[in-house]
């Protein structure tokens, strides 16, 4: 890590958390307290950005590399600039519904892979998805890696991280968008879902698929028509061929 | 390089080349000769299999550190076997007419990164390609990487590895198959390529797209219809949709 990826000390947290500087996360020094905590923790919490509580020793050795013999006064607070901006999912849903488009977004439901999920971004950026939905955890780290893999396409393509998916699912239903998943374990073909309805498509795991509590939200599961022997896809391939048949069915006369 | 991935002296090779096993590529040493160097040759030309002659330091050096101080009897050969067993194009193609199918190849014109490589064979197999065609110099190494990002496909899909693309394309416009290409320098959508016809599909490299040469071979190039303003897609994921465009016409009523 570098001096420029992060930030140390209480006020400076609060002044660049408040800023539309991005913030990947927040460590916390176990037991640290006091008003300017509290003010850290609270806009952490409207801004999505992870905090973690952590001993002294895991700040020091975090900083040692970076500071090395330099005072690093942290008063229990380091911080780490984020590659992306987040942006809320109810901001991109409204200026959806202003526009008058029809929404597409894209739930990454456990990816892990850092150029899977850079080339899932470039190609949602090229299909026009409105933004993508990732959990805090369990997901891939945006970092250069990512952003580098997706072409640049991170920035283009809004991106917005929630605590919890369910939350998400639960806020698309109220919507009227229809929450559909690719499952090896169905025969409905991806051919007979309407696209041309308001849409969140949910990309499972590499291992695992999609998880059993996304199913339980789904209104509908497909499968990609596959022929061969290994029956299962790249994420990001299946990602790119599901969305040309959305593009297919919104677009073709 | 372990001891299991190499074979070393003339009479080895030979036994080997004979056989079914994968052969990568054959290391002969300058200045190598006799009847059996002349048969090594013969049968690496036959098998399309990689020869390389190189200086005498550089079998020592690769030895090295597989042998140590064990006596290496190389006798100017060394050998590594490949991870793919590879075919023949128009042994594929005749079983091709044979099933009465329609022709199905994939080009790969200058694909460099193993991962992409190995995404594309994945994808290839799970959407009924006869066989992937890879030039001798300038493709991605089929190595264990390339095959664990395919998913083990790689030993699914037939791979054919040819000296000059040139000569395949030659090939294909002799059995009336057509060639087409993406290209970001057209406004022919995808769409209006007719797949229902024997079709060999060239994908270009990540960075340059497809060759020049290649582009003289096509008869057609086609664009993938995109949004959004970096205009490009990974090229596994381009890989994917066009095969997705390809099964649909093939296989909806």
């Amino acid at each position: 890590m570098k001096k420029k990826e992060v930030f140390i000390g209480r006020q400076a947290a609060l002044e660049i958390l408040r800023s539309d500087k991005a913030v990947e996360k927040i460590m916390l020094q176990k037991g640290a307290s006091g008003a300017e905590i509290e003010q850290i923790r609270k806009i952490c919490e409207e801004k999505r950005v992870a905090v973690q509580v952590v001993p002294k020793e895991k700040i020091n050795y975090l900083l040692f590399p970076i500071y090395q013999h330099e005072k690093a006064n942290h008063q229990g607070v380091v911080g780490l600039y984020g590659e992306v901006q987040y942006f809320q999912l109810d901001d991109i849903y409204q200026q959806v519904l202003e526009r008058g488009e029809l929404a597409l977004f894209l739930v990454l439901d456990g990816i892990t892979d850092v150029r899977n999920f850079g080339a899932i971004a470039r190609t949602a950026e090229a299909m026009g998805v409105h933004a993508i939905v990732v959990p805090e955890k369990g997901v891939a780290q945006i970092n250069s890696e990512a952003v580098k893999s997706s072409a640049g396409a991170i920035h283009n393509v809004p991106i917005c991280r929630e605590k919890a998916l369910n939350d998400v699912y639960k806020y698309f239903k109220l919507n009227g968008i229809q929450i559909v998943g690719s499952s090896l374990k169905t025969s409905k073909s991806i051919r007979d879902i309407d696209f041309t309805l308001p849409t969140a498509i949910v990309l499972g795991s590499e291992g695992k698929g999609i998880s059993l509590m996304t199913k339980d939200y789904c209104d509908q599961l497909f499968i990609i028509p596959m022929k061969g022997s290994i029956n299962s896809l790249n994420v990001s391939v299946s990602c790119g061929m599901i969305l040309y048949e959305v593009d297919m069915q919104r677009n073709l006369p």
